[in-house]
Order: structure tokens, then sequence, then C-alpha cells
């Protein structure tokens, strides 16, 4: 990783694809959220994520998103984009063309179909392949919810010895894991909480930043908890922890991006249709979304207009 | 479903992609297979299935293989093409694709990366909006090891009341579901048991049939525990259908396509290597594999060449 | 197994276990309904077994109860106890006192408290001190939905050996595993059906009969279902099993003991209330229940007194 | 909670149970081992948790050690015993009993045979009419791994209302949840992390302290990451925590109580025979316990008698 490639640390918000009312791909969207994103003190953002709806989108919309995403991107923020497929060799291609469309990161979850046959041999096997053929470096993507494969902490801390593989998002949420992988992979290793419902206790086994839905729409409460946790002001950092959990179990675990997408538009923000299959909140989901954004004081209706 | 169509009963075995040494498909060694398999009583083939390694093909190879397959196999036999994505739009465009290049039947998973989310609502309008748009009929295909959705019985009943929704693959094994689904879904829906291992206990309760990765190498006996169980012969059928269960575990869940192709090599049809991530057998388990065949009666050493 | 012993063979209800309004074991009210129960073509009865709320009643309790069913079922009728408990010395020790107070067999779940622990080893170590020292036949008693613990093929293969392990009641529903355990244990080796849900697939793989819930309240269509296959009558016996799906999986899989008690009383039997944790059913669950009942012909409102 | 009960908060081991060679309860044993724990820095003791091999005792074995643990405990340290059984009354009756041996408060896992049933309803009534019967403080425990029940945040939440409900031991290790839990079920509910593979993590979202496996064989270790996160030294935490992820992992997720009860004899402590079906380890597993220990410096061979 030279010495110009922006640093995985910090809080990086996964962000959402806006499609226009015909079901498109909207970049002019994108750039707009991505111009508030800016604004706060984020280390950069994932791109073709699960949040980014990347398994509905078909190859040339994922170029041009990281391309959008690159162009809207501050140089010195990281641009981290999704690139696992179920087959190695479609993984190394589009893990090349993201990075020749500007990623500097790629973020690879593990193939996860034949879900029998994934041992860690197999799996070893295949992110070496990806990273030994990648341009950029690697992140290892740890999703069990979505993918049914929970990547054991003993092929990460073998994988982590491969000088292109740096990194692991983990949305497993199993501290305890994180806390082993921190001690065997080597300091060099970053590691992500992948959700902001256990960002401040990732922080206490050594992760160094998160990959977090809720930065799309909270940014400056995940910041403020990365923040004080550096500063040694876990007391403080605990309340804003704890005030995040509901919100964040809205627009994940609960309801998932068409919460996350409904969320932006009551901020603000472009979040515009879900792509079917999926379907947006109903009316009294919205409802209690709502209700859930302002007591976790994210949408402070008064002053909404104001301060976002 | 036109009365020129090949009826959806009886044996189908879901072909395997054969590769060449550069790793690209071989539609000259699949064409070969098609010859071997129409020797015997089967009802069709399903192309672009799991066996198929789907998930690893791009599109343009997903329709080179549903055209050789309609040449190869014999016009009144089915040719079934799996086109089950993630997107419901992308899932539409592959199956008017596939419809256009020959196939009969579409066989649809479930989307299922998003699982949190894939609520009964949301599963049924993604079916029907793909019935809806397909001009081929389409079957339902339930594969909670690969997908890690189980199809409820409420959903399928349900979805089988659609004039474009025509049956259902079931691979979880649950007979006591198939049941159920076979009192409540009408006797005009097609349930065809997903793997061998339970073929005849799903006739018992409703099947007409079967999508069966052993009837790859085990066609003759595959038919047979069909044919028997047609004519009442429960007795005889059953001592075939034990005998199956171990080849029929060996080539599937313990170790899957893998295995079936180089039990196809052993048998003397093209299996050839398969697309990474998945690896090929190692000796150990071939030798296994060998032995478990010979014991099954499936490879007979000494008229090897001259049965099959 | 002494010549004397009831066959194990057929269909066994598990029968719930009565208590009166203080919530004590009602023996009476046993008694009176294993006299209704005589009076069907069954092959004996199963006490304390999961419907029988074992868990739930201290030792003292179920020595009475294995004497009392032993009193009040006619001889050449097989009376199994329930007898599987955390340590292997508590679970022989229950054996023993069960065969002193009658029983003919013991059923016996495997410890599952310490899941992670419960290899093959120590399981199969557990049932063969077991046997060793069980004065009666031992069943193996199979129930992952309550113990977390799902026997594997063969460990069950292999203490099919042991010549005082005489069967298997198996509750996963797996039938192509019964038909692998069917395969390779050997004929003596008796398989019965843990669910009326997948009677008919489990015959038609080897099974011999059934401990089924529904035989409770449902007797004679779940011995016609035996019956029938034994004939070879399969249309009509497909089309009793098809009928009992519904009410089966009211008395077991969606509502339980409570429901099974409710049906009991509804149809004439002892029911009576549910030993707390467990909940009777609400007025709705009820309704629904019984209409469930008279739409499968368990349950005839205009001639109910007079037929049961 | 009166001001003489002694507070829930700190570390506490859940001891073992040793056994002598004829299988039976050492209470010698244990008052020895008592002794040795009393010199640390620990807040009590929880006797006839899942460590203490609490499903393999029976009644007269469990008040006998609840009466020794009070007996050789220091008066200002709590001892806590484990109550939860399968039926409400006899969680009742032994909850009474353990108060009168002299147990402080009582740890109640909940019931879990009937999983399908156990809806947060139901075990609302169960834990609230065993508090309301209990004369001495509850805790609930929550054990997913061996029960197969996960209490959900909002009946812990709900449950925490009830003024003699006044903590949760947590096992799943979903610090998300922790959190959750501490931000809805007011500052007074005592949250103990379970394992100490998340100690420091907990302790981050408001935990107060941890029933430990660990803590019987490495009490100055986990009262030391217990002190310095309350100092504000979180990365000399850390660095402890991190230590003690391998010897966590090894006495309780891979080999569970025979590793332990193995651990402590290492250590000079009496660890004795587990009681069967579990099985001591074997040699190659003892080595590489031996090993990890090492690693750990929680055994320091050369000057191990002098420091233990």
């Amino acid at each position: 990783m030279g010495t110009e490639v922006p640093r995985l640390e910090g809080i990086f918000p996964p962000i959402p694809t806006p499609f226009d009312a015909g079901g498109d791909v909207d970049l002019a969207a994108l750039a707009e959220n991505l111009g508030w994103w800016s604004r706060f003190d984020l280390a950069g953002i994932v791109v073709l994520g699960s949040n980014g709806e990347a398994v509905l989108l078909d190859e040339a919309e994922k170029l041009r998103l990281v391309e959008t995403a690159r162009t809207a991107t501050p140089e010195d923020r990281a641009v981290i984009a999704g690139t696992g497929l179920q087959s190695t060799r479609a993984t190394i291609a589009l893990t090349r063309a993201v990075a020749a469309a500007g990623a500097d990161f790629a973020l690879v979850l593990p193939p996860s179909y034949y879900k029998g046959l994934m041992t860690d041999v197999v799996l070893e096997r295949h992110f070496r392949a990806v990273a030994d053929a990648s341009p950029i470096p690697v992140v290892l993507y740890n999703m069990p919810a979505c993918t049914g494969i929970d990547l054991s902490a003993e092929l990460i801390a073998d994988l982590a010895g491969h000088g292109n593989i740096v990194g692991l998002k983990d949305s497993s949420g199993s501290v305890a894991k994180l806390g082993r992988i921190y001690g065997e992979a080597g300091r060099d290793f970053r590691i992500l909480a992948g959700s902001a419902g256990f960002l401040l206790p990732a922080l206490s086994v050594g992760a160094v930043g998160g990959v977090l839905a809720l930065a799309n729409i909270a940014p400056k409460e995940c910041t403020d908890i990365h923040r004080l946790f550096a500063e040694g002001d876990i007391n403080t950092a605990r309340e804003t922890q704890i005030r995040m959990i509901a919100p964040n179990a809205a627009v994940t675990r609960r309801w998932g991006v068409p919460a996350l997408k409904a969320a932006m538009e009551m901020i603000g923000l472009r979040g515009g249709p879900v792509r079917p299959p999926l379907l947006p909140l109903d009316d009294a989901q919205r409802d209690e979304l709502h209700s859930i954004l302002i007591e976790a004081r994210i949408l402070e209706p008064k002053k909404k207009e104001a301060t976002r």
C-alpha cells in the first residue's frame, strides 16, 4: 500500500445507490449526497456494498458508480468498492475494473452459494487468488447474515499475512473474535466494525474504525464515538453509542436498506426507491422510523433544514 | 402451458457444465453428454442449475448452454433453465433470454442476499412479477442449503394459483411440507423432488418426479424408482432407493459438484474441471467416491466400457 | 428382547399427562384415556415423552404414570417409557426404575445441555452405557427440535449393533436419513416415524410404524395409513396422509402440547391443563384448532358424542 | 435488595463441582478451591452454573454445594446459585431451597425444552412467577449455546422492571444487545458478561462485571481487566483482554468443562473428573491446553508452586 493511498482508519459510510423514478441509477443524486458527507470528518466511503444494493446492479452500473464516487469524494479520502462475486475469475475481473475506475480498496465478500463446500482451504485459495491479481489492496468482508458464511478467525489471521490483504470489515458482531484477530493478525491489519451497534466495543478490542450504515445518516455521532474513544472519554462515547443503537437497528437488522433510504429522505438526502425485490417501508414502519430518529436526536424536526 | 410443451413429470438430471482445460465452457463435451442421457427414459434436463455451476457463469455462457442443450436434447423432452438472480429485473431479463434460446421452463431460485428482508410478501411479489413477464412457464426452486431461504408451504401454495407458475423443485427434503403443498396447491401443480435421497418418499406424498443430480450418473436407477413406484412395486423401488442413498450423498451434500464431475469421468462421461473457487476432489476423496459407486453398482469395473 | 415382549411395530400415541385443577397428576383421567385408546388397533403407547411433559414431571410422578400406563394398557401392547436425562447415571437409574414399574422399552433422548461437547464419541459411550445397564430394550429418540442435537446416521447405525438397542424414534423428518439408517442398521432395527406429518414417506423407506402425537386424537386415521401401506394401497394411504397434515402440524410444530390437550378435550378425552411455563391456547387459537379438526374430519360436530 | 446483600458487581467465577474418584461430590475439594479464590479480588462466586455441571447433579447434591459454598466464601462476597429448571414450579422450589441454604442471588436459565413454544409471553410469565416467589433477588441467565433460546432485549428490558429481578448474565456475546439493554433497562440493572472473551467490550457498553469460567483459573487477569477499565487504562486492559482470548476459548467454547477442570489441576486446584456423559480431555488436548496456558502466562512452569 503506497503512501499516497488514503488510510483505512476511521468511519466510512457504505453508501446507498440512488435510483430515479424509473428505477435507473441516479448519479446526480449520488454526487449530491457525497457533497453532504464530505462536510463531516469521515475517512472515506464504501460503494457497491450491501447497502449499495450491489447484488441488484449490473456491471456497467457498478463502474459508473465507482467513477462518480471517486470524482465526488475528496482525494484524501478512501473510496472502497465491493467486488466479491461467486466465481474467482469474475471477482478478479471486477476488482481490476473498479481499480481502473478509481477505487482505492476492494472489499471482498466470500463466495457463498455452495456453502457446504466453502471450507477454509477453498476460501483461502479464493482470497489469495483475488489478492494476487488485484492492483489495489483487498479488505476482507465478513457478513454472515447475508452470505450464510462466517469467516473463521484462523482463516482471517492467516490471510492477514498476505501483502495485499490489509484489513477486515466484520458485520458478525462477535467482538471476542475481533479481539482474537487483533491479537493474531498483527497490528498493521486494519479491523473495521461492520455496524454501529458494536462500534465502541469493537474499538475497545483493537478495531480502528467502522463501515457503518448509520454513518450515512448520523456521520457526526459515528465519528464522535470514534474520536471520543481515541481521546479516552469512554463515558461520553458510551452515551452516544447507546443512543445510536435503536436507529442503527432500524436501518440495518430490522428494516435494512429500505429504512436507510427512507431515513436519508427524512434528513434531506437523496434516498429514492429501492430496487425490487426490495420493497419500500410501509406507512407504519415509516412513522416508527421517524420517531426513532427523533428519539435518537438524529432528526430534529424544528431545525432540521438548518442543521442538516 | 400449450400442449406442444414437454411435460413436467419424470426424472430430470440437472446437468453439469463442462469446462475445457482453460476453464472455458466446452459445448462439444456438453453435446456428447446429452447424447448419452438421451438413451435413457428421462423426461428432460435442467441446465443452469446449482449442479451446472450457474452462479459461476456469465450471461453469454448461459445462453450458449441453453441453445446447445435445446439442440442436443430430443424435442419431446423438456429443457428447464435456471434463471433466478438477485434482482427482479435481471431475473426477468434472463428468463426472457433463455426462452428465446429455446428453454421450455424457467426454474427460479428466490433472491436471497437480503435474507432478513425476504418476507413472504416480498417473495410473492418477486415471483409473480417474474411469472407475469415470463414467456415460458415458471417452476419454483426451493434450495435452502444454498440460499439460506426456505420457501414456506403457504407461499408456494399461494403462488401455485398463478397461471404461469406450474411446479416446484424442492431440495429441502421436508416431505411433510411436500405433502402439505400437494394437498393445498391443486393436483395440476407439479412437485419434483430435488434430490434422489428422498425421491421415493416424495413420490409417496404426491411428487411426480425429480430433478436429481444422481440422474446424471445413474439415470436408469432413478427412472427405475419412478417407474416401479408408478407400477405399485414399492418393495423393489425401496431397494433401489436405499442403494442410491450413499452415491447420492457423495455427489450432493458431502462433496457436491466436484464429486459429480469426478463420477461422470469415472463412468465415461465428460465431467472436466470445476470453476474456482470450487476445488476438485483430492485423491482420497476420489478413491472413496470410486468405492461408493462400485458398492452402489453404478460403476461395474470389469464391464464399464461395455455398459456405459 | 424375549419373545414375550410386545412388538415394536405399528402406531404408538405418545400420551399426554393429565393434570387436575391443582396442577397435580390425575391418574384416573389417564386410565380413562387409556381405555379409549385400547379400542383402536394401536401397538402400544409411549409414556413420559415430549407430549407427556416429561421434563416438567418429578421422578415420583414419572413412576406412578408408568405403573398406571402398564396397568391400564392391554398386556400384548407395548408400554414405552421416556428415560433420557442429562447425566448418564441419572438416565440409567430412571431406566431401571421404569422397567421395575412395568415399562417394556426405554425411549432415550440424548443429553443435550452441553451441545458443543456432544460428539458422536460422547453420545455413543452414553447410549452404550445406558443400554448395557438397562433391563429392558432401548429405543433411541432423535428430537432435534427440542434437544438441538441431531443424531447422525453413522452413530445410529453403529448403535444399532448393540444387542439391547432395538430401534429409533425419529422426529427430524429427514427421510433420506431414515432410508440410509434402514439400509445400514440391519432389518431387525425398528424405525418409527416421530410425527404423523411424514408417516407414509417414512414407511416407504423402511419404517415399521410411528410414535405420533396425532395418534392420541386420530388413532384410526394413523393406523389406517399404516395398514393401507402394508396392503399396497398407496393412493388411499396418501389421501389420508395428506388430510392429516394440518391437524398434525397444529398439535405438534405450531402449538404443541397445549393444542394436543385442547384437541383431546374437543373429542371427549381428558386433556386438562398444561403445566407452566406452558400456557393454554388462547381463544382464537382454540377456534382455529377446532376448525382444523373439523376440516380434517377428526371432529364431526353433529355426531361427536356418538362416535368418540 | 437490602443493603446487607453483597453487591452484584465485579468478577465471579462460576465454580466447577469437584467429584471424587467414585464420581460423587467432593465437598472438601470444593472448600479447598474456595479458599484459593478467596485470596483474589473477586466479588463472589456462582455455584450450580453450567461450569458446575448443574444439569448432572441431583437436588440433594445441589443443596450441599450451596451450603458449602456459602460457608467457605467470605461473607461480603455473593454466592449466586443457578436454579433454572424446565418447570416453573420446580424452579421456584429449588430457588427457595438454595435461598434457605444461604445463596444470595438466584441465576435463572429459561426453560428451553419446548423451544418452539417459548415465546416472550411464556418466558415473561415464567420469570415473573419465579421472581415473585423467590426470597432472594433473581439474575436472568441468557445462554443460547446451551439452551437454544436467546432471550430478546425487549423481554430482558421488560423484566428489569420487576423489583426482584436485578441483573443479567449474558453468554451470547452480542454486545450490541447488551448496549441496548443497558440503555433501556435502567442503570440499576446489573449486566454481567458471561464469558471472558468479551469482558472488556461488555464493560465498554455498560456491563459492571462478569461471570467468567476463566476466572476460576485466571482470577487476577480477569479482575485486572475490570479494574484497569474502571481506572480508564483501556490500553493495558486491552492487552490483558487479548491475552485471555485463547485460554478462555479453550475452557469454554472449544473444550468446555473438561478443559476447565484439567486446567484447574494444572495450576494446582482440585479439578477432578467430569461426570458422564462428559469425557475428560485426551492427551493431545491436554498438551495443547497446557501450551495455551503457558502462552497466556496463566501457567508458569518453573515457578508455578511459588506463585499459585
